[in-house]
């Protein structure tokens, strides 16, 4: 279903009965035993719903993973949460026995304050891998949160701060529609910029054979009403369309996490899993893809370095597992991504990436065209695997823009895959490049 | 075998019985329609045995392989050959009929000169994909390059200097040791810089089941006398312990190629692969061995942008594949390549990339250790998947130096790979990002 929806004005509390706060309590300067390079940029986010709502989970396969992705998973898995606490400037991953307790314990602290059932509140954390989590700075930082939660814009605002690490701009959508006659809403914030290629899924299966790598979080609230299992289903086809198609450096993170909660104050008739009120469930679905689709576009854009975001449009594979393979080749490739800095429209590397590959490639068969984002207008490089006569110029008018469109059709099968990224730049291996005579400002 | 070599004076001339030339003839400005940027710098090696000579050779496994691949990898399949023509400036790749014929035009004219029959001619070329030969001038080249034909060091030098793009320094290696009661020489050249995880094989069979990348070029002379059956058992151990181990930016070439030339002028008893006469098989490969090492090392250590060459020795992985697959997610992790840039010994980004790699991984088995090259006193970041006490300037003095060694034991079973590999730098960024107001200047 293809429809678009209209943007509300306010982020995660703009559906009805959730509340937030996004404080500062000095996560970064304690773990590291140095002085924050930040100043005063919040570093923990609460988000609490009012009633008990249905929840869901998306969590990343790496085989490391932080404690709080270990905690919150199962959770997730429920039919019902009510609240998510999550930090940034620490991981707490590769923390041990001790990270887990930490986890555990912040679950812990909010569900009491907030006289909840322990196992409805779930945790995330972002940042730095290997370091003890300052509990005693986190314990106070939850107890602030507690006493600003609202349901006001500002703090709103503020949570989608304190999840932020490197991301240089606040990510938030929410919209508004009708769902079974009455209105609804739906919002989300997200925070990417580093370690970007999510790779997700409910249950720990990885989706996909391929190495991926970022942490993403993200966090959505709607006041639809909406069976446990059919929010499941709705996220695991919103996630496989919007974060797991995106990458940035091509490395997948300990840490990756998406929750969605649903309290069905909005009074709709609730959306099944069932074969009735389908049409419910496909808008749902339309609305929960183009929140996800929006805030995972937000992190490429965003990522460490991007100057440009480059859409793969991948077409003709023999399998989706081909078209996902080829797609991710040439979006990961170091030396496609650094022509693309420069806005070389450079065909070869690209044809070289598809050939090295998993996919079944016949290079006399391979096409390639470049075209301005929503423009039907291709201009090919190649066809049949050689170059065409289209002027340089013509291609570099397209390859230098801000945005632009990558096509390659195979032409071995019927299956698709579309990849969004970002180029490679010196500015993203100055930032991550660390120095290390200074420990404090070491990235994740 | 573990074996020292010594060297000799001379490079792939060094062997009696082979005489080289390398010749200026502007390949790269008539490929681009635009003057070269590197003045003189010749473009076209040639390589000839007086005798025909066993002859072995693997080649890239990019389905998108260059014209002069397809040609020489059957004829790298006989028993014998005689001359290898290369140039540099030019892939030959993505060049369709029209690619294909100059190859083999190529090879005809060095046949027709030499008077040689035309299979006992290879073929190699590397640089930018997609661009049409200059046969004109490629013909004249060779013609000159005939005439210049000695067995002198300076034209042993002029041959590797012919095959270099954007490597900075020349590469080739030369060593003598006893074979069968007589003495041999064997001697090397080759390039490399980027678009460096060279795959090969002798029969288009990958390896191993993972995505890599680079041109890289390899040409071997020897007056051994070896069963040409032999000498492709002796290169193919030789190159899965070397080329096919390095990598520099995880991009695997169009063109990679090593070919190897046994003329047995210095008249030992011939190696064969059966059973008698094991221990000078086993000699003949710890030479093969020694000789393809040193080369792969120097194309990484000059790999573009490197400014660290580590090596990373993987332990105690579940299979074979496991170890390999485990190696190279952490040497070719964005975030890891970047971290050693700054000399940062970012333990939570390896971690991270194991626990995205295909290989079995559990966290809390992992040890991560650093040490100086030769050195047994390895200096541990992680145990059991948990930081040491180790202090970080303690670390930052092993990998803030120009090489060492990063140690991984997964204490999941007993298989082991080594990596070599180097940092990413932002000189890699600015090289390859390509200035499209300068189409000449672009990389491969």
């Amino acid at each position: 279903m293809k429809k678009t929806f209209a943007p509300v004005p306010g982020g995660i509390t703009a559906p009805q009965g959730f509340q937030a706060a996004g404080v500062f309590c000095d996560i970064k300067r304690l773990g590291t035993g140095k002085g924050s390079d930040k100043g005063q940029k919040r570093d923990l986010a609460l988000i609490v719903s009012d009633a008990p709502a249905a929840v869901a989970g998306m969590f990343t396969t790496n085989q490391v993973c932080a404690a709080p992705v270990k905690l919150s998973a199962p959770r997730a898995g429920q039919s019902t949460a009510q609240a998510i606490i999550a930090n940034s400037g620490n991981a707490n991953a590769c923390t041990g026995v001790r990270g887990w307790n930490d986890a555990q314990r912040m679950t812990e602290i909010v569900a009491r304050r907030l006289a909840l059932p322990v196992d409805n509140v779930l945790v995330c954390s972002t940042g730095r891998i290997g370091v003890p989590l300052p509990m005693d700075n986190v314990k106070k930082g939850i107890l602030a949160a507690v006493e600003q939660l609202d349901n006001s814009a500002a703090h709103a605002r503020q949570a989608a701060e304190a999840i932020m690490t490197s991301d240089t701009r606040l990510k938030e959508v929410a919209i508004a529609f009708e769902l079974g006659g009455k209105p609804v809403r739906m919002a989300g914030i997200c925070k990417g910029a580093g370690m970007i290629q999510p790779g997700m899924s409910a249950t720990g299966e990885r989706p996909m054979a391929l190495p991926w790598h970022a942490t993403m979080l993200c966090f959505i609230t709607t006041d639809a009403a909406i069976e446990s299992s059919a929010l499941k289903l709705a996220l695991g086809e919103a996630v496989a369309g919007s974060f797991n198609r995106i990458t940035v450096d091509g490395d997948m993170s300990t840490n990756d996490s998406v929750i969605v909660l649903a309290n069905g104050l909005a009074g709709n008739p609730p959306v099944t899993a069932a074969a009735n009120r389908r049409a419910d469930r496909m808008l749902f679905h339309a609305a929960l893809n183009h929140v996800t689709l929006e805030l995972a576009k937000m992190i490429v854009r965003d990522g460490e370095g991007v100057s440009r975001f480059i859409t793969v449009r991948l077409s003709g594979a023999g399998s989706p597992a081909d078209a996902d393979a080829a797609a991710r080749a040439v979006a990961n490739s170091v030396l496609v991504k650094t022509s693309w800095c420069g806005g070389d429209p450079n065909w070869g590397r690209i044809l070289c990436a598809l050939g090295y590959s998993p996919a079944r490639v016949a290079e006399e068969k391979v096409d390639v065209a470049y075209s301005l984002p929503g423009s039907r207008k291709l201009l090919y490089s190649v066809i049949k695997g050689q170059p065409t006569s289209t002027p340089f110029a013509a291609l570099c008018r397209i390859t230098t823009q801000k945005e632009f469109d990558l096509h390659v059709n195979l032409h071995q099968g019927a299956a698709g895959a579309i990849i969004y990224t970002g180029d490679l730049t010196e500015a993203y291996v100055d930032f991550n490049k660390g120095d290390v005579s200074n420990p404090a400002a070491l990235g994740g």
